[in-house]
């Protein structure tokens, strides 16, 4: 290999121990960028490597990576994006989420590709990067802050407002197990718990500023991929409305296909689902739409209210994913109410989707008669009680009352609580499920079970459920000639799922955003443009395929096997109303395909182990 | 999918039955194109279809497949080939074999892509193939003509010397079990006796002329790989001196890394390799280079020897594979008498490559007394003896005196002569060994043992055995990163072999010629530019294992085991002298590689059968 750094990578990796204030960087060399291309692949990388057996998530010897891809800062759309990962908190596995805004182009700048923090500060500190200076500073008086007053402090403090801020408000310093890192007020990378790694750290914030724009090795190049978006936004599917609406526009065609979760997935009718869609949110308060870095969609809602609260815009607007989890999964119609409970989970960095997961969870235990009002502290935590829902973010933050239980996250509570609370818990490895039906796509319920970091969505986002003509049109190229219907779960679909879920796993190491509708080959496009490497969409893959099998690895390691690749038992009972009334999930076969989707991975059919064959093959120090 | 038919196809399928006389034709879809590509996969389709389970591969319902792929005839270096299957006389599994000249290009001009040919003819006919029209005719005073006679005298009865022949010689006709099919008259599809089967069902020949260019989608984009062939020519490994020499130029440096067998695979050295290279044959006899359709390289040589017996140029002359065959495995440095026996083997059309393996074996057994002066009326048949060299051919192919016994191939003289020949016998599933030393690249040897024809090297060119900086640069948008030694036979090894085998398939499907030094990802270019379909590297891999994967199916029907899936024991010792001497293969590590080989194929790791989830994944109909 040509030792000249490919483009897109400055070719340092930052190592910041908290326990004993040093500060060091290491050189990377090309070999190591291409087996491991960033993001995620970085993450993993230095997780597995790095991380000893059984490490305590919230002890100073878990590791926190921030990880930038060859495209991070590169003027592409969907380019503003960076990787978190460390040992899950919720999960007590392998977390990582990705998150936008224009941090991670920042850190690009300012000179380094990953940031390895290690160890515990004594007392709150932020870091400070700078052109390739680094510092820790103390946070004393930011510890306690929301994130907006600390974004805002900092800034102050250093003396320039466009420095960019990783930060955690006060779920996070709480240990709150499902506690997020915003990037900024409205980009969070949600899932895991990497703010309650972050928090236990004593880290409040990275703040980041640089100026020297990332190489390209082939500008022009990477140009017609933007070009190829901005002419294609308004017709693929996955972009299609979002530069009108942002995520959420489709909430009712989603009840209607029984996508949409209600009440704790029990049910899939929500007649209220229109008063709380993004077409609503448009026509009613919102104030403008955000970006992140070098993105021409501008999906980002910012959100106003004055009364009866006030809603900020500066902490943006819900998603789908929070509108459909603090909405129809509480029974909640109330819009400014799920308004409300957006700015107050990014104020204080919990992650939307867990926060409402454990609350619907709450409601249902409450309703059963499984919490009493006096667990509650007297509150009516019932489906639809908007009210209570706000009441539990706050108590949730704090870890007062019922909330030091809910802030364990659905799992631990549900143990905490008894046997039939854990029926209710709509989780897997501890991962409360994103807003999205297995019993729809059985895909997605495969996706759910074996995706590492548990029922992420974001580990499924790519049409793994229905191959109509019209997808057929990206995945011709990879052999797959003809539509799947959205229930069918054979090898077919098995096969499919397995390299969407690569695919997922090629963006998270580009890093690139998910809602940017290229195609396999397009992505492999772009790593070599950028990086100038003669690399295609069957090293990319591979690429994926170490990847993922390093997160096999590293959950393996802490003590995950097959038997935790399960759904809750919810999604293999019918719902209580909807089109999926008489539609449960098949258990046996889902195992079925489980084991198939081992066999494509190279891992043992019955235990989900990697062979020691594939993980030579891959180039991977085993177990 | 469109249902206009894709640059390159005819669409149209000829189908004749020699028994009944019926001659008809069959339309293709766009789908069915795109899932079998065309070649070999065209011709596995039709066997694993219509063949009945343990058919007689010399009686009338085997049938022999004639089929073309997209690129044959489309004017690109390389596309002048053909692929021909049938059930194999020689091993009782798949035969498929491909052949040059310009008999392939003529038929795609004459508006098929394909012919079927069923039953036997009750006389010796041969099949007239003009624009579309076909017609069965009488070719009882052919038969028993050498090819070239056969060829000159169809050609002057049709009254058209542009027509393009692909015919048998005696050989044939006498059904020795290794006789081939010649695409004119030195262009043979050699191996696993698809020429028995042709002359088992009285068929002559097969005359075709045609007028018709093939549809090409984007001529600009094959005019690109083409220009890029013609301007890397002399620098890849695979053609570099090519154009020069043909093939064999090489055989020195064979020698010298081991690779040359010599004496019936017992040794390494052979200090007569001078005599009997390409080089020398420029320096000596060579009259000419010769083309297939559309090739600038003209890698073909022409001899003529006047005395002591003469060599008609219109015969061609020896490639390295009859070279070494009949030369240094033979233990023959005479170069006139190479040049004899490879021009008797195209009037009588014999594979060479088996019939040179029969005769060193036979040479073998007769020095070691399995063989007696009695067995070979009189003839002193050993290492060495040009002459005895020659008349065993003329035996052959005639079935006289022990010519009889080794007309049957390799594995079942040896079977017949005994124990003791049987370790002698260097074959797999009864094909005759290629010329190459799979005791200096274990690749290769796995190669020989997993081919669904057995020992055949056309199912192992691209550079399985090392991977070396310069490899690198085709392999490398495979995840292949990294250099392997040639005697490395680990998982990278087998997941690369794979890679390259199902490289190996693609180009049969295409149909194109494997010299050409097209990388995976130009291949897949190279379909998309002629078809118009937006495919790619990984489709074009899928197929390759749906057409191999049928191969595998079609071998299981006939019975074929695991236990198949082996290597003569001589690979297993040393060789008597050279680099080689103390360097036999293991058995257990090629037995590893294999059941690795399995499990990535999607097939069971022991059985090596395949899995019903992969056939319904590859949409293949099971066993």
């Amino acid at each position: 290999m040509p030792t000249q750094l490919p483009g897109g990578y400055n070719g340092k990796i930052l190592r910041v121990n908290l326990s004993n204030g040093s500060i060091s960087t290491e050189a990377t060399d090309e070999l190591f960028c291409r087996k491991y291309l960033g993001g995620a692949g970085f993450a993993l990388y230095f997780l597995w490597k790095e991380l000893p057996q059984g490490v305590d998530p919230l002890g100073p010897d878990n590791k926190l990576i921030f990880a930038l891809g060859p495209v991070t800062g590169v003027p592409l759309p969907g380019s503003g994006r960076n990787c978190i990962g460390a040992k899950s908190p919720l999960t007590g596995g392998i977390a990582k989420s990705e998150v936008g805004e224009f941090w991670g182009a920042e850190l690009k700048r300012a000179g380094y590709d990953a940031i390895v923090v290690e160890g515990k500060a004594e007392k709150p500190v932020y870091l400070w990067i700078h052109d390739g200076e680094v510092s820790i500073r103390d946070a004393s008086l930011l510890w306690g802050r929301n994130t907006k007053e600390t974004q805002q402090t900092i800034r102050t403090e250093l003396g320039d407002n466009r420095i960019r801020v990783a930060v955690i408000g006060p779920g996070a310093e709480n240990l709150v197990r499902y506690a997020c890192i915003m990037n900024g007020l409205f980009d969070a990378a949600g899932r895991g718990g990497l703010g309650a790694v972050m928090g236990s750290k004593n880290l409040k914030a990275i703040a980041v500023r640089g100026h020297k724009a990332p190489t390209v090795f082939e500008r022009e190049r990477v140009k017609e991929f933007r070009d190829w978006l901005l002419a294609n936004m308004q017709t693929t599917p996955m972009l299609r409305g979002f530069n009108k609406y942002g995520t959420g526009a489709a909430m009712g065609g989603f009840e209607a296909t029984g996508n949409l979760p209600v009440r704790n997935f029990r049910g899939g009718l929500f007649s209220e689902t229109g008063k709380i869609s993004a077409v609503t949110i448009r026509d009613t308060i919102r104030v403008g739409m955000e970006t992140c870095f070098g993105c021409p969609v501008r999906c980002k809602k910012a959100v106003k209210v004055e009364e009866p609260y006030p809603v900020d815009p500066a902490y943006g607007g819900p998603e789908y994913e929070t509108l459909a989890v603090l909405g129809s999964n509480c029974g909640i119609d109330d819009l400014k109410a799920i308004a409300k409970g957006n700015e107050l989970c990014n104020a204080y960095s919990l992650d939307t989707i867990s926060t409402g997961a454990v609350i619907a969870f709450a409601m249902e235990c409450f309703e059963n008669g499984l919490l009493s009002i006096k667990d509650t502290d007297g509150i009516e935590l019932r489906f639809g009680n908007y009210e209570a829902m706000l009441k539990m973010i706050e108590l949730i933050a704090r870890r007062q009352g019922i909330g030091d239980l809910l802030a364990e996250g659905t799992a631990r509570a549900a143990q905490r609580i008894g046997q039939r609370a854990t029926e209710l818990a709509m989780q897997v490895k501890g991962l409360e499920a994103g807003m999205h039906e297995p019993r729809l796509k059985p895909g997605l319920g495969l996706g759910f079970m074996v995706n590492p970091h548990g029922a992420d969505h974001c580990c499924n986002m790519h049409d793994t459920m229905y191959v109509t003509e019209q997808d057929l049109k990206g995945l011709r190229p990879l052999g797959i000639l003809e539509p799947l219907p959205a229930d069918d779960i054979s090898p077919r679909k098995v096969a499919l799922f397995r390299l969407l879920q690569l695919k997922e796993v090629m963006f998270d190491c580009l890093v690139i955003c998910k809602f940017m509708s290229y195609t396999h080959e397009q992505v492999a496009g772009i790593v070599a443009a950028v990086t100038g490497w003669d690399t295609g969409v069957m090293e990319q893959l591979r690429v994926a395929e170490r990847v993922l099998t390093m997160a096999r690895l590293f959950n393996i390691r802490e003590g995950f096997t097959a038997a935790d690749d399960t759904l809750p038992p919810r999604f293999f009972q019918p719902k209580t109303d909807g089109v999926l009334a008489d539609k449960p999930l098949d258990p046996a076969k889902l195992e079925t395909a489980k084991s198939y989707y081992y066999t494509l991975m190279g891992w043992d059919a019955r235990t989900g182990i990697p062979t020691p064959e594939k993980l030579e093959e891959l180039g991977i120090t085993g177990l």
